[in-house]
């Protein structure tokens, strides 16, 4: 079964919102497994729409549309469909009455061409809006399925979750399913090395990978008649890259990042944190504070970005600065000695660099880093030499952060074990 | 002169990523003055990228793809461009050298299928990769112009402005200038409302709003044959705008964001600056850090996620913690008074507040921030009833408190002046 995504909006074409509803379709398809070859944009203009249904009609079995259900006369979407597939539109009485009842319910008065939003074409089946007015419908025909879906994504995601999804499954007489391995500090390249023997004889499990910053993620995908089947084919796969990759994966948890990998390590073996920053600029901070939750863990952070602050705030020598310079591995282990000293935290992390685009020097270009962790008292520093912009290499210095966190923590916590 | 926009990748198609580069592209489009009707995304698959380039080249005369520049044999874009327009891939030496030297430059090796990045469609116009090691090109034949440009955001982002604007600026009889005037503080209906007769009557030139968090651009734009009539177009209709939002308006060059503005009236009235963060955990000072050149104004930073550092390193008294919460505006009072005592700034920002998703009560319910900035003493606190997710609130909190920020200095100016 083959599907495509059509979005209509020239708000989209014009570049004023990102089309978030396109890649929340793509998901969804892909966790069915439907496969979706195509997603085109298109505006609010007939003609064009008309070529672009006729065009995924003959090279997709399901093809979604999102937007152009509104009662303005921009919207075309569902008059356009109708015309296509050769059905007139009649008042949907069901419909008429929600929409009603929606302003109703919020003491308002629809105007006339609200009831435009309850005209479907003939045969649709309806899919109900639980976030707006516009209903969303299946429109069928002999050779296509034709799913239509508001524009607005927080009404398109509720209808695609009710009533969508259980849609396809009825088209559908497998069960797919996937699952995530986040490997962090290895490269693409080396990923696929490591995986090539899997990769060239996969069948069903299959596997891919995935580049972040930073980051490589392995995402298993397996297709059965049940989910429980599709989950027993899974497993081994998830065991086998375990094998492999052992310490270098942070999770095999779809919804957990990296600083949530981290904050979960911390919190289990009951470590609290504290960041001083200077390139990062307070970026490590707002990384782990983006966790819900870490105040237990999380310290405090201090942003010292002028020699000043390193010396007052986290007790760097006069000297070092001087002798060595702000951005040197001496820097970076003073300030995250000092760091301890000031919070009492378990674990450090601090980060001295040149972000650029000035301040760069032969024997210290922009994009040398320094990054330090300490935890008790053991004292690991990394020297890293990032490419790209202010932003990017702030970026990476983050990323890299954590992950040094990551494994000084992992280390820590191996030699515990052995005492 | 019509464009239409092609993203090649597998990982769009999975959903695995939002298509940012296809709004990123259709803005700048939009601002050229270059009509596009239509985005497409295809996976990596010759077959099917060659029949989208068909149908691109049949319906628009400038086609520009990202994506599918990589080193890996997935990586087609170039190949199946090369194909459709009858060219050889030739290897284009001042590339092969950029890329050599770029992995000089990492200390690390490149491997045999880096240099396929070298290779090129016979005729390109190369465009340089500042920001990594794929070049991006131009393959012009009789009808068509295909951009083809690397799938990283930051690489395509830098290459567009360095690179493909000008060349879209040279293929066009006219000369398209815009010039954005961005204004914080305002409510995108309020600034239409404000510019309803202005819109009405627009002809040449054509002005429409765009809203960012916290902000709304207004972007002018004008068609003429020459930069210089395209520029005295412009220049009255920006005077209006200004006469209209006065100091609403943050800037009026598109290269300078808020914090870049408060950066510059801070330099100009030689201010330091330094932060406290609570729930925002150190995103204000990484924003702040985001300017090349503030070490000179940027003092310090303090994230003070917890009551005890809040009362350790800002002097918060227990008390106020006590009786009014973490989060009031007592505490975001003292936190300021705290902060400018510590670091002998001369203005500062604090903020505490909940973000979410847990944490919330009846009376302080998630969304509610305090931020509170103070200029040589003198104080001003601002309540803030943020919606949406822990990340949206953040977001919002520190644009709120770069506004802030940059209302309390304006007014301490204006007073210093009539002193």
């Amino acid at each position: 079964m083959t599907a495509e995504i059509i979005c209509v909006g020239t708000e989209i074409l014009l570049g004023n919102i990102v089309n978030t509803n396109a890649a929340y379709l793509a998901e969804q398809l892909a966790g069915l497994g439907i496969s979706c070859y195509y997603q085109t944009v298109v505006g609010d203009n007939g003609e064009r729409l008309l070529e672009t249904l006729e065009l995924a009609a003959k090279r997709s079995e399901i093809i979604i549309l999102s937007g152009g259900l509104g009662p303005t006369q921009d919207d075309l979407t569902k008059e356009t469909v109708a015309k296509f597939c050769g059905k007139k539109l009649l008042m949907d009485e069901k419909s008429k009455k929600q929409i009603a009842e929606y302003f109703e319910k919020r003491k308002m008065k629809p105007t006339e061409n609200n009831w435009k939003q309850a005209m479907l074409p003939d045969g649709a089946r309806v899919f109900e809006n639980h976030n707006g007015t516009a209903p969303g419908m299946a429109v069928e025909t002999k050779k296509n399925k034709f799913i239509l879906l508001p524009g607005p994504p927080e009404e398109l995601k509720l209808m695609f979750e009710e009533s969508v999804a259980p849609y396809l499954k009825e088209q559908s007489p497998f069960v797919i399913l996937s699952q995530t391995v986040k490997t962090c500090g290895l490269s693409e390249s080396f990923v696929e090395e490591q995986l090539r023997d899997l990769i060239d004889k996969q069948t069903n499990p299959t596997i891919a990978t995935y580049a972040k910053t930073g980051e490589v993620h392995v995402r298993v995908t397996a297709k059965a008649d049940s989910q429980k089947e599709a989950s027993k084919l899974i497993k081994p796969m998830v065991k086998e890259l375990k094998s492999r990759f052992g310490n270098d994966i942070y999770s095999t948890d779809d919804g957990v990042t990296l600083e949530k990998a981290l904050a979960d390590l911390l919190q289990s073996a009951g470590l609290t944190i504290s960041c001083a920053e200077s390139c990062t600029g307070g970026l490590i901070s707002a990384t782990l504070i983006n966790v819900p939750g870490i105040s237990e863990l999380y310290k405090a952070g201090f942003v010292t970005y002028s020699n000043k602050a390193k010396r007052k705030l986290l007790g760097v020598k006069k000297g070092t600065l001087e002798k060595y310079g702000a951005v040197s591995s001496q820097t970076a282990q003073e300030m995250v000695k000092g760091l301890l000293a000031e919070t009492k935290t378990d674990v450090g992390i601090a980060v001295t660099g040149i972000a650029g685009p000035d301040g760069g020097t032969k024997e210290k270009p922009v994009g040398l880093v320094y990054i330090s962790c300490n935890v008790k008292g053991k004292v690991t520093v990394k020297e890293c030499h990032f490419n790209g912009t202010r932003e990017k290499i702030r970026r990476a210095s983050v990323t890299t952060a954590l992950m040094l966190a990551r494994s000084c923590v992992l280390e820590y916590l191996s030699k515990e074990i052995l005492k």
